[in-house]
């Protein structure tokens, strides 16, 4: 252990030092979607929160509250839609002139999970999108666009796991791995909602086992990554909902197994909120992996307004006010850090998810 | 590996030579409670073997049994009250005046899981008491009682397993780690009998995911535990079957996931049967620790008796009777052992439990 | 990992060197009978075409295909027959005379599972027997003489994994200990055709939670195994179709859980053949663990077949036209080269499987 520390640290300060100067594309990795993921899960959060709305028409109380939630769900959708066009752009340019650091991102062992970011974000995007809107999309070809990329990347990374001795499972988990799962879910997720049955089945498929598989190994051995990293642990708890709204767009209703991923997700968030000390290290100076902060709970959110309207009563309606509030409050608490700290977002060197 | 055996061992023989001459209340640790955890699910055992009959009625041949065991399952009943009454006073007391001592219990990585004890044998015999009784009791208040201890200390342990460097999974795994899963099966149980069905679901969830990881775990890599613990491993099928009885009450009925489990512990109990020589080290000197010898046994034959009436059939039939025949040898066996050694438990000091 | 692979290499060389002029018993291991079970893999895949032709008669284009397959598969069928009866005489003398090699092979993290074959090569045969043949076999006798081998097995090896701290599953694993598995899903596959439901499922229960335990220890840390045993790593898609045809047999359909297992299995070949790099080191001479390339292709074939039958469609069915005619290509691919090595598989030592 003490081994997999050192691997992971030195080659940080070296990064951190060659590159004192560099510019915006320099800057922007694949880490920025983060923020895009957390627009867009809060966009697909309050869009749920309206149509559930719909459907219990004058029973809930909330209905005033739709008068609120409405205008803000259609700016969340552009604050989402325009956040990630611009950072798809930068990064696509990061692609053309610094293809270097891209192929450094793609051999890091925490920057190639963050790889699977912007297709995950484009598709909860196309998720919270209005039927309207999509109707007039060649929504299927448009799936099929940011499914692939995410099976590619599969192949390659769990592959990779199996096969390679270097990279091997056990010497490269960390909570950012996470984040190919959701990936999975997500797709399946999208792809269940336009009854792509076969497809979405596949996704959660091999996203489930892998699941597993990452689960447990973090569990057994959760150290060696860094610090800075630690508001990525919220994926602890994020990845289960996530899993649950994939399984209950596939199953067509949420049974007794979304029940028991929720539950999972409940515990797990409950367990690291009782752990303050942990993030303690991490919440010194402000990085964009802080975004991580954020996505997570908005999923679980999601998921727990499913779990209010399938068993009803006061006690799912209340867990699901809390978190959906408590989403709401990281994410605002969010975009006014990131507005403090535009400067050093965009010019400072983000040290938790550079590349050289 | 060297490494973590020579982490277990040192600790201990310092402890043992610092307390040459404790009182009896530095020496009831939380370990005691595993005798009434086999009372209590010796109690359970003849509950479920009793009422089989009163389902089953005429067509058995057990019948006749039953006069047998109605007195006798009363007899338990009062036996297992009674020492889990006094044995829960020696530990307030322990509380009390030993504090140091219980702080150490709950930082040692195998005392820990033995303050799920208490919980789980209060709850069996709340499971074993008969209706009428239960109807004078404030019985969701009690359930309230025993099961949140148990999701707090959840919360504890699960969550240092993930977040501590120091205490992480594959540092602290043994056999022991099986006590907390046990604990969740067990309330869960406990509250789909009084119709929680969504509380049942969600220990279960959190249970089950956690046997799975702690399932692997020891699996992968048993090593580094106290040859005196080595009764302990019995719960390597007593888990499963636990896990079946709380699926089988959850779902209200025996299907196949339930079956899945049962023959898993089946599987499990065989293995180890067929394994005489792992056991050999700790069966020189009577410990309080061969009482983990009893409880898992116990909870196969309620698994079987379930089982039996699910399938109905000979072979069925004829292994609950092996089964629970099993249980109530082991079980007697234990008591007359107790009552032979009685003097080294209560005023020697157990080396295998002990803490200064 | 250094450590492990040292282990394992050294033992190995000393064998080469003490056993230069070996007779062809010391020779045929237990791992000449991965040729059966290709065989026998290659017989069913024929029977299930042809009975899934019988069933979709005439509205399938491949129905002409039925007069080319019909033969094929009766002579595959002889053919496996006498290949599986020859090498289990052979092996029957190996055991009479070179009882010292068979308990070598017992006491070896890789040969031990190969110990599994010969049993699962017998159930395939047994399943891939006309109806008419069976009807005059005393069925359940051979049934139960092939899967008592195997829980016999399994309770040694798995028991071993639990128990010993020199054979523990993270130093012994390796890609033939899915063989196990794959002898437990065979089994359970054959006894659910039979109708012994309880059985099958507890051979596919002990399977699966088996299976989840080697696949994520295997994913975790894949060290240490020769590279002339690479073929095997084609295990990693044949476990869970095996898994697959067993859970469809014993629930009578090909519902979600076959599905998800089909496509993970699906996902695994795929991600191996994107690596055909990892595969360059062991196709440099070839050897008997060659085999090991053409059964996992037809359990995924035979799977295929039954996913075509649930689902309909043209994508379905021309996976399983693309499986079936990879699994004949490589199937037929072996037995040329096996013709063209005859010399070297029985009169010249094979250092990937030997032992003195």
């Amino acid at each position: 252990m003490a081994n997999s520390i050192h691997i992971v640290v030195e080659p940080r300060k070296t990064d951190e030092a060659a590159a004192p100067a560099s510019s915006l594309l320099t800057r922007v990795n694949a880490g920025y979607f983060t923020i895009c993921l957390s627009l867009g899960a809060q966009a697909v959060l309050l869009n749920t929160l309206i149509s559930d709305n719909d459907r219990a028409t004058t029973k809930s109380p909330i209905v005033v509250a739709d008068r609120v939630l409405g205008p803000w769900a259609v700016l969340m959708l552009w604050l989402s839609l325009c956040t990630l066009a611009l950072i798809s752009c930068l990064y696509l340019l990061r692609c053309c002139f610094h293809l270097r650091l891209v192929k450094a991102e793609c051999s890091d062992r925490v920057a190639v999970n963050f790889l699977f970011v912007p297709w995950i974000s484009w598709l909860l995007l196309l998720r919270a999108a209005p039927h309207r809107v999509l109707a007039r999309l060649p929504h299927e070809v448009l799936l099929w666009a940011l499914v692939a990329p995410i099976v590619a990347l599969d192949i390659k990374l769990y592959g990779q796991w199996v096969t390679s001795e270097k990279r091997s499972l056990s010497a490269v988990a960390n909570p950012t791995s996470h984040l190919p799962m959701v990936g999975n879910f997500v797709g399946a997720w999208a792809a269940a909602g336009v009854g792509w049955r076969e497809t979405a089945l596949c996704l959660f498929a091999v996203g489930l086992v892998h699941y597993v598989v990452v689960f447990i190994t973090l569990y057994q051995r959760l150290t060696g990554f860094r610090a800075a990293l630690r508001p990525v642990s919220f994926l602890f708890f994020g990845t289960p909902s996530a899993a649950c709204l994939a399984w209950s767009s596939i199953s067509g209703g949420f049974g007794v197994a979304c029940k028991m991923l929720f539950f999972l997700s409940l515990f797990l968030l409950a367990s690291l909120m009782c752990r303050p000390a942990y993030f303690k290290k991490s919440v010194k100076k402000f990085s964009v992996a802080w975004w991580a902060y954020s996505f997570p709970v908005s999923f679980v959110a999601v998921a727990s307004t499913q779990y209010a309207e399938e068993v009803k009563g006061a006690a799912a309606g209340g867990l699901m006010l809390l978190l959906s509030s408590l989403s709401l409050l990281v994410f605002v608490a969010m975009l006014i850090l990131t507005a403090l700290n535009t400067d050093r977002l965009l010019r400072q060197n983000d040290p938790s998810l550079s590349f050289t």
